[in-house]
């Protein structure tokens, strides 16, 4: 029975072993002035507890992640980026790949333009922010020749979760999806519930850590690329 | 001299006893729908440093603290606000006290109006954000009618420090002020640099330790109680 145990454990260990996948993480920051930003919610947490499921089966993890206060996961490489330009630049830096897994919650926009010096209360009342649209990062390694062989994204909605997550998953030209509803769960929490989604279909995963969400997905990388063989 | 350094410890520990001390600390985080939010760089750590050597001396220290990842200080009664909305009804209910040190980076301005969706990227390109004045916790705290006895601001600053210090202090209504140029030192880091602006005078503090600045900043404050009697 140890044998048993002690060989599906070294068996898990190489599940992965020799694929390049990337994961992104957290949130992105896009400054305002040297004082003010505009991001997005994001602890962090479930793009690390992938990386780290990733690594622990072998592969070769590239941790794309924006600014988080979470310890870099052990044999992860992590590269640690501010903006969602940076964090496209990295990510494409690291191709080719095996897998991507976009787990960062990226802006989707940042301001048209940024001040160097810190914008002063005036008279004239509060500025107009006008922003720009950021690089589609998920859609971008979807879409791009160089494509990783699986592309995996995350995306968060308040409202008509399936009928939003179907059209994002599509639109994208990603494999899979995993939508939440962040209306549900509080940001920064350590569980998370997703809705699955592939081209052939959808799961309902039930409430789980970000731990065990992350062994779930992995358990599926593992068995897509042994399908692929 | 055993005995005069535990008495000299002693007298510290109750330098401050009695005095009710009311210090802000961290970002406020303004929302632009359930996901996206506009900030200002900070980590709390000169804000915290200050509650704890407040505290060390026997103060009643109220921290009004936006979301940092840092611990709460020994002997602090710390109270969770996000926006600065939040940040200033909370300093309000801490009153009356006798005095106010605002470390916190409120955030000037707050969308004008917030969306309880997560805002949908759309063919029409992205959205302009209209903004609207925050409420300005140190200049209410230094101007109301039932203000503390000494109220103290703090004021980032990228150019021009001491002019825009200078007008900063009185136009607010401060006491005092303690102003940094942060195109110099990067936030989150360790050491800090001010000048420090009275009524009376400037004096240019070296760079030194955020703890170091909080202790040397606590003995102004003792200085002035006692020589307020």
């Amino acid at each position: 029975e140890i044998l048993v145990a002690v060989r599906s454990s070294l068996r898990k260990a190489t599940d992965l072993a020799g694929r390049r996948i990337i994961v992104t993480a957290g949130p992105t920051v896009e400054s305002i002035d040297p004082v003010r930003f505009i991001s997005n919610h994001s602890s962090g947490l479930q793009g690390y507890a992938i990386a780290s499921a990733l690594a622990a089966r072998g592969a070769d993890v590239r941790l794309v992640s924006g600014p988080v206060s979470l310890s870099t996961p052990p044999s992860v490489q992590r590269i640690n980026v501010r903006t969602a330009e940076e964090m496209k630049a990295a990510c494409l830096e690291q191709l080719p790949a095996d897998a991507a897994i976009c787990v960062a919650a990226v802006s989707d926009w940042r301001p048209e333009s940024v001040s160097n010096r810190k914008m002063k209360k005036t008279a004239d009342g509060p500025p107009t922010l006008m922003l720009r649209e950021n690089p589609d990062i998920l859609a971008t390694l979807s879409q791009m020749a160089e494509r990783p062989t699986l592309v995996v994204g995350f995306a968060a909605e308040t409202d008509d979760l399936r009928k939003h997550a179907e059209q994002k998953r599509r639109r994208k030209g990603c494999d899979w999806l995993l939508a939440n509803d962040v209306s549900k769960h509080r940001f920064g929490g350590h569980r998370n519930q997703v809705l699955f989604l592939t081209e052939t279909g959808t799961e309902d995963w039930p409430e789980m850590n970000k731990s065990a969400l992350a062994e779930r997905l992995s358990e599926q990388i593992v068995a897509f690329f042994q399908k692929q063989g």
